[in-house]
């Protein structure tokens, strides 16, 4: 039944016969299927649309043109935040989003993307990989009979363009600022007032002062918006978003039905789209920060009171999901004693080595 | 020619009919392949040797069993230093290896790797995806025929075992320390007395003092050696080998005779395998440092002055390297050209980040 419902809608098109032995159609190796992909990113985001592109296109490579999956922007096929419903209900075969897009449905499927003072993007991988991630995140996911990959990191995030300087906690109070989902709940323990607007409305709004504030991505992202014009201090780090990661989810019937080699195509696929988001990103906010500067940007680090304010807020929000919600607790104690395991040794070694070369760095300048 | 000889050494075993359609044998979609894939590393290595598994499962896998490449460990059927050279006269198909360990060639292969105070693991991935650095390994490997992807990175390494406290840059002078290559060609002009002693050799001879130091990977691999007990102070941060690509070697030959689909398989199995390493490595250092230290290892960072001086003596081995070979300073003026846009960036958004984490967590112990 399952495997039926995947055929009718996985739009498997020609039944080319490309099997060396007689064999029916349903075993043959290498099916001719056409799949779609909704995407919760606009084409504007190229780095986000672009590494599905990266995907479908290595899959289509790697079968010799015959697994065909065309994605689509937000929007256009499916709403930008309901990707999760459509893979879910089979809608499309599969989708390319981020998990904390859903908070409202559950927040602990944040934990598939990115939670307050969590897991940068190394550590992410190292804890889906090579921690329980992947095994929690799938049973997670389960009873919406989604089967999810990891497939793309920005990197840690901007903390946003504020209108006005954020010295203390008290400067947070009453501040109208567009954020959402985990994130925003966090920050309206401190007084913030979490705005929803369409992306259009930002940037009026924060002209005319009816908004105070702004979190989106990092510099790259962010340049294409002009936000610096009207809203100039640029805060880091966001530290609800130390290193989201960004999803592909696959219908569980229609990815069942794929045979094995398309599976380990379409999880290879999804590793070098993976690996693509963020190296494109490390490569490109560097110099998109340096023409928000020239633009009139300026740089602010949250104070210490700020940070110390805002993990606090986050450790009672953890403790009330946690006791809450059992499964919530389970995900969120396996992630973060990871995340105690080994922030201890990036401190060490690989903080260091980057300390030292932004020292070495700036004493040549 | 190059074709048949590709196919010569390839051992394409049976000739399976898959095609859809009749075609010759050398146009056929999924040729039955058998490679061989010699790698550096010994079994006991298992994060490096395991890498190199992920990746021959997922081509096998990917290609529904039709495309199988046996690894060996290093010295099975090639030395495990002259995996470049094997890989280059296609007695193999390809190999899995460090470029530095061929810096007696040409220093600048060691670009293709790590040179010390290079990029770190993230920041390679942007140069080489992202930047320039895919084209301008490929264009240096080229001459030797060789088709290079990045298949692993274990992430900034430690500064090695030491039996004496290194307080200054007089407490290198003399120092018999085994290290090799362009970490070696720099310590040498601080003083040290680079020594090349086979693995086996280097527990007695600290054991005996013949030798004051070893540099090897990180805590996983060091806490099998049991460095620790015969030379305690464990140094951080291994400056010379800030994020150390390992690569997949192909024979030209070999990869161009490959139908279009194979190499986008073999292409993105590599990159599963690169993200395998790293996050192996991220998940199992930790927990072997917290061995390591129960074990009576003392960690010691590297003082300023050392690090200073070591920027220093890296600066000058840069300098006449780049006056004697154009090729060497064009790379090495790409690389740190990338480093210094990009470091700026980490330092500010990832490294405030990291830092705070590592602060909040000190704290709640």
């Amino acid at each position: 039944m399952q495997r039926r419902s995947f055929l009718k809608h996985a739009g498997l098109g020609a039944v080319a016969g490309s099997a060396a032995v007689a064999a029916p159609v349903f075993a043959q190796d290498a099916p001719t299927l056409n799949w779609r992909m909704a995407s919760s990113f606009p084409r504007s985001l190229d780095t986000l649309f672009g590494t599905g592109e990266i995907f479908v296109k290595f899959v289509s490579e790697a079968t010799g043109g015959k697994f065909n999956i065309r994605q689509f922007p937000g929007g256009e096929i499916v709403p930008a935040l309901q990707v999760m419903d459509a893979v879910s209900n089979n809608t499309i075969e599969c989708g390319h989003t981020v998990s904390y897009y859903y908070y409202g449905k559950d927040p602990a499927y944040c934990f598939d993307s990115a939670v307050p003072f969590g897991l940068n993007a190394r550590q992410m991988n190292a804890w889906m990989f090579d921690g329980d991630g992947m095994k929690l995140t799938r049973e997670m996911f389960k009873p919406l009979k989604i089967v999810n990959f990891p497939m793309g990191n920005t990197g840690v995030q901007m903390g946003g363009w504020y209108r006005k300087e954020i010295k203390s906690p008290e400067d947070l109070k009453g501040l109208k600022m567009r954020t959402a989902g985990f994130a925003g709940e966090v920050l309206s323990r401190m007084g913030v007032v979490p705005q929803q607007l369409a992306g259009g409305d930002v940037y009026p709004s924060l002209e005319k002062g009816t908004l105070d504030a702004v979190e989106f991505v990092g510099p790259y992202d962010d340049e294409k918006l002009g936000f610096n014009k009207v809203a100039k201090y640029y805060y880091y780090p966001g530290w609800w978003e130390g290193g989201p990661q960004v999803s592909l989810y696959l219908n569980e019937g229609a990815w069942e039905g794929l045979p094995k080699s398309y599976q380990a195509i379409v999880e290879a696929a999804s590793r070098v789209a993976h690996v693509a988001m963020t190296s494109r990103y490390d490569a490109l906010n560097p110099p998109a920060l340096r023409k928000l500067i020239a633009g009139g940007a300026e740089l602010r680090a949250f104070p210490r009171s700020v940070m110390d304010a805002s993990y606090e807020a986050a450790l009672t929000v953890y403790k009330e999901f946690s006791d809450k919600d059992p499964k919530f607790k389970a995900i969120y104690e396996n992630y973060m004693g990871f995340r105690d395991s080994v922030v201890p040794w990036f401190r060490l070694a690989e903080g260091s080595y980057d300390q030292y070369l932004g020292v070495a760095m700036a004493g040549r300048k």
